[in-house]
């Protein structure tokens, strides 16, 4: 195999810049005012008229000249001859004159002549004075109005460009348009504003291995579902950009070539990832360094080591890591800053927390290193943060983090307890009300439901014990045997029936155990960290000790029992997919996917409290769902 | 006139209890991948295969068995006959033997037999070795390869459901979905899922003065640009729901009834504001009382105390003020959070900040009180809070804002320098970098534009004289004569060129200010504050010694002195529409609307800073930016 080799990394800051140097900028839009919100205006935005474009009665009331009130009170109220009415939208058609008022709504335009106005509360109106100068009746609708308060000029009134005037700079270039804004340009008039475009970045996933979501996988070819692709165009799109998803290119080189090409022609941006193969990597290192120009390949990270930065005809063009992990976190500490730059949008408000290491983490490969991370509560309401990795080929752990720690190059070792600051993903990132570890269950997934925002890791009985020692989760859920005693509080437990899943109506007819062992059928285990393992174990135990034998003879003769799966429903999926003709598993996996069930006995799934974390509001609420015990429907 | 008095205000939290007590839920959505990014999940998910599907390389190497490497190591290499490759995406066709391993590249299938992998770092290609037993040669091609190493049995394999497992829980009912969560739904093969649909909610605007953006206004009607419609939309949507705009009911009764009658069937809320007039208000009141369940009535709460709360046949509603200030405030403290609660959302990461009243504040009508504020940072970064408030029927006061202060109804006055607590309008608010205040100028127009994210308040240069001496801006801008030495750092100054503004071509043939007293000529002139009005009252003093006569004498000659606008270019705009025959103004602005121009003289813009804030970032860059005194154009 000849592959390229990352001899020289570049530095982190290198990469940066790299990427700064390439220009990602769209274009102008115009768009209209219900699709503005959120866009960056790209000129200064002057106001074309006043607001309002008149002087505006601010309440209901009298429209009056002002000096025909001063001296009123409520004893010695003004008198005036009421010559009309004007409504919000009609045009004033009386030229006011001395004596006089006129009748106005809210909103409407303040009458020729007039120069203040008195709220309707206080005044009353009243039939014309008789010449005997009687008292005067009260009448909604009498020709006068009694004026029980003296008003200054302009009081009550609003002149016309007071609120914005014509000429005035009402939004600058560069602002980020708030629905406060959009407030601002409807009282302007303005339906349509000039924006930045939207950087448009191509997403070029490459591998022949690469399915989309919602079609059909052949996992015995090696197929996986394209992760990058759907993930990198959300990211995109949270960054201000635009995502446009290009078919898969496959590993064919001119087929490759075509389509980052063809990207490269309609886009700003080009991403490409998906393929960790070397020659794809080796396909596209070379039309880049062919067709565009390289800047830089390999950065001193990790992840993110096989990193490209280039240029392919007009486009800038940035190759991710293969692994979907590695990709977002390249892209989320390289690629989206400069997509926000692009979009004219300002960094997302930091959101930081300060937390404790929960286990000490060893890593000495002198790169930066960004590692994701997932935070616990403990009982004095510090957080407690943990590495979450899957392994380097996982696709998933990030749905699993909060946030990610950056560690310097120079550090190789982070104690237990060290204090580390956590960049979150975003700023309304919400650490988990609850922690939970231990067995996969279908009726703990259904408890978890009723709390909010729990997170659960189904890591197995087994290693829930060692955790809840450490005190990272709140909660352990254990199921079968308990090697030891824990000292946890058990919050409550239930009992759940497992055994052989086997074909629907049990065509092979198993009876238990023991045909496994002196039949010829194939049998898929769970991992040895599952308690329905520990209960299978025992009961080949017992097996052993019926027939005088020995244990390690049994499971010799099992066909299989070395394939251990780790989720409930596993060994059941290799039965129905004809892998298996018997698969350990509960008797709600076999009802719930219409399968056989062979009973082997029940064994309970008990829930144990991190001891120091009894008082903690979301473990009170599980300790309260716990009082009736799930079923296992 | 009568009108519905609010004589029983209810309380904030009756109000919210009302609106919590409707019903705003939408159904549910299946949206496809692309369009999940923040929606929310309505049921748990679960995985309905293993990731991977199968066991999985994780580099590029070979496949082989691990007990054949125990022992192996650089000097003592292990040696296998390879005995094919597989590449990802391709069906493993080798069943492995004792001495054999496998060329395989990254994301391939591993080959029946084999139980761990060798990263082709730790191997050497060689050619078969003959049966003298000489030195192999390497060879990429070779048949056999030397293994440099050992390795245990799943090493550098990802196993089958090792990231997730077919059955385990993936994603909870209620989850905010985040790229990272569709991450794991494309890794599950989701092309689709089950979200809450958004909160439909229909915004009726009432008002016959009512005009869309975009469409002509007719001022001389009292016609107004609908503010409401966009603003609210805006915020209904930036509070996760989906914003109906329905067309202008005007102040018909009829035709408000058939209008909000056809929102409420089709929407979940329906909103209405708009129309400020007690008639119109009556009306809706009316509607809602007798076809639907009206609740509550009038809020004790500034602003928003004519707030309606009921249900129109099966859709919640309510009713909003009618002027844009109070709109949003009422939407935001009591609608935006029902709508995101409907929609499935967490309330918005609290962004407070703390900061110092920069003015006293007196307030005691006993309501509570929602008042907006803007920021100002002081020399010690401390944050000064200021009242922001052009008039209750100003509808652009907000976009001057950047959160809100609460004021408890028993407060009724806040102290200068008091400590009070802003709620930002959003966690990505921020504050201005520079605030300025002054003369509205087209030159200073410029030079903000290359500030980032200044705030500059056109109060006039008067008022920036007294607003700098209380000390909350950062600079001050003030055109024409200064009455009396100001206590600050002149940062740069530039002059224009003012006089009249009339018709293209001066067909009039005005000559300068003598023409206004003397003939008979429509004037519009700018308000007491502006620094052009203190110019010409300059003007008129000197033309009234010249003529040995009265000032006042000058000033009743000409018609329309007392007619101040409010920014530089409203003067000119009434000549355009020839309202006026001369406008006070600048030559710059003549020029740009293609008007004649009489000069009367020019005169001094100058940038004056806050003595305390000359250190401050913004502050010196406008410094610099003034070194080069900004041009007329």
């Amino acid at each position: 195999m000849n592959r390229k080799e990352f001899r020289d990394l570049a530095s982190p800051e290198a990469a940066r810049e790299a990427i700064d140097s390439l220009s990602l900028e769209g274009g102008i839009d115009r768009v209209t005012l219900e699709e503005a919100r959120g866009r960056v205006l790209v000129a200064r935005l002057e106001a074309e008229l006043d607001v309002p474009g008149f002087d505006r009665a601010s309440l209901d009331g009298y429209a009056l000249r002002a000096r025909e009130t001063f001296g009123a009170d409520e004893a010695d109220p003004a008198r005036l001859e009421v010559v009309g009415a004007v409504h919000a939208g009609e045009e004033p058609t009386i030229d006011l004159e001395d004596g006089q008022a006129v009748e106005i709504s809210t909103g409407a335009v303040m009458p020729s002549g007039a120069d203040a106005m008195v709220p309707v509360e206080r005044t009353d109106r009243v039939e014309a004075r008789s010449t005997d100068n009687a008292v005067s009746e009260t009448a909604d609708d009498g020709d006068e109005v009694l004026i029980r308060t003296s008003v200054a000029p302009g009081d009550n009134v609003m002149f016309a460009g007071a609120d914005v005037a014509a000429g005035e700079r009402a939004l600058g270039p560069g602002t980020t348009i708030t629905t406060r804004d959009i407030g601002l340009l409807s009282a302007l008039g303005v339906d349509e504003v000039p924006v930045r475009a939207k950087p448009r970045v191509g997403i070029v996933s490459t591998g022949d291995e690469l399915v989309r979501p919602g079609e059909d996988l052949d996992s015995g070819r090696g197929e996986i579902y394209d992760v990058n692709s759907y993930t990198i165009a959300a990211g995109v799109e949270d960054a201000g950009g635009e995502a446009v998803l290009y078919p898969h290119a496959g590993d064919d080189q001119a087929e490759m070539e075509r389509v980052l090409r063809e990207a490269a022609s309609e886009c700003d941006l080009v991403l490409s990832s998906g393929s960790t193969s070397a020659s794809a990597v080796d396909v596209i290192y070379r039309i880049i360094e062919e067709q565009g120009e390289l800047l830089l390949h390999g950065v001193s990270v990790k992840p993110g080591k096989p990193m490209l930065v280039g240029r392919l005809e007009s486009s800038a063009y940035v190759g991710l890591p293969g692994y979907p992990v590695s990709a977002m976190m390249v892209f989320r500490t390289f690629v989206a800053p400069a997509i926000r730059n692009a979009a004219g949008l300002a960094e997302p408000t930091a959101a930081t927390v300060s937390g404790r290491m929960a286990r000490s983490e060893r890593y000495g490969e002198g790169r930066l290193r960004l590692m994701p991370v997932g935070l616990a509560q403990n009982d004095d309401d510090e957080t407690l943060v943990y590495p979450v990795d899957k392994g380097s080929g996982a696709t998933t752990s990030l749905a699993e983090a909060d946030g990610v720690v950056t560690v310097a190059p120079e550090t190789d070792y982070l104690e237990e307890g060290e204090s580390v600051t956590v960049d979150l993903f975003s700023s309304d990132v919400r650490p988990p009300t609850l922690l939970g570890v231990g067995e996969d269950d279908p009726a703990m997934n259904r408890l978890l439901d009723g709390l909010e925002n729990p997170r659960y890791l189904s890591v197995g009985s087994r290693p829930a014990v060692r955790r809840l020692r450490e005190g990272v989760p709140d909660v352990a859920v254990i199921a079968g045997p308990l090697e030891r005693d824990l000292e946890a509080d058990e919050l409550g437990r239930w009992s759940r029936e497992w055994g052989l899943v086997v074909r629907a109506g049990n065509p092979q007819e198993l009876e238990g155990l023991a045909d496994l062992v002196d039949r010829d059928l194939r049998f898929v285990n769970r991992t040895a960290d599952s308690g329905l393992r520990s209960s299978l174990e025992a009961e080949i135990d017992d097996l052993a000790a019926d027939r005088g034998t020995d244990r390690q003879a049994l499971v010799a003769a099992i066909d299989g029992f070395d394939l251990g799966l780790r989720a409930h429903e596993s060994p059941a999926r290799k039965v129905i997919a004809g892998d298996a003709d018997a698969g350990l598993g509960l008797r709600s996996t076999a009802d719930r996917l219409d399968l056989g069930f062979v009973s082997l006995g029940d064994q309970p799934v008990r829930v144990f409290a991190n001891p120091d974390r009894t008082a903690k509001q979301s473990v009170q609420e599980l300790a309260a769902a716990l009082e009736e015990p799930p079923t296992e429907h």
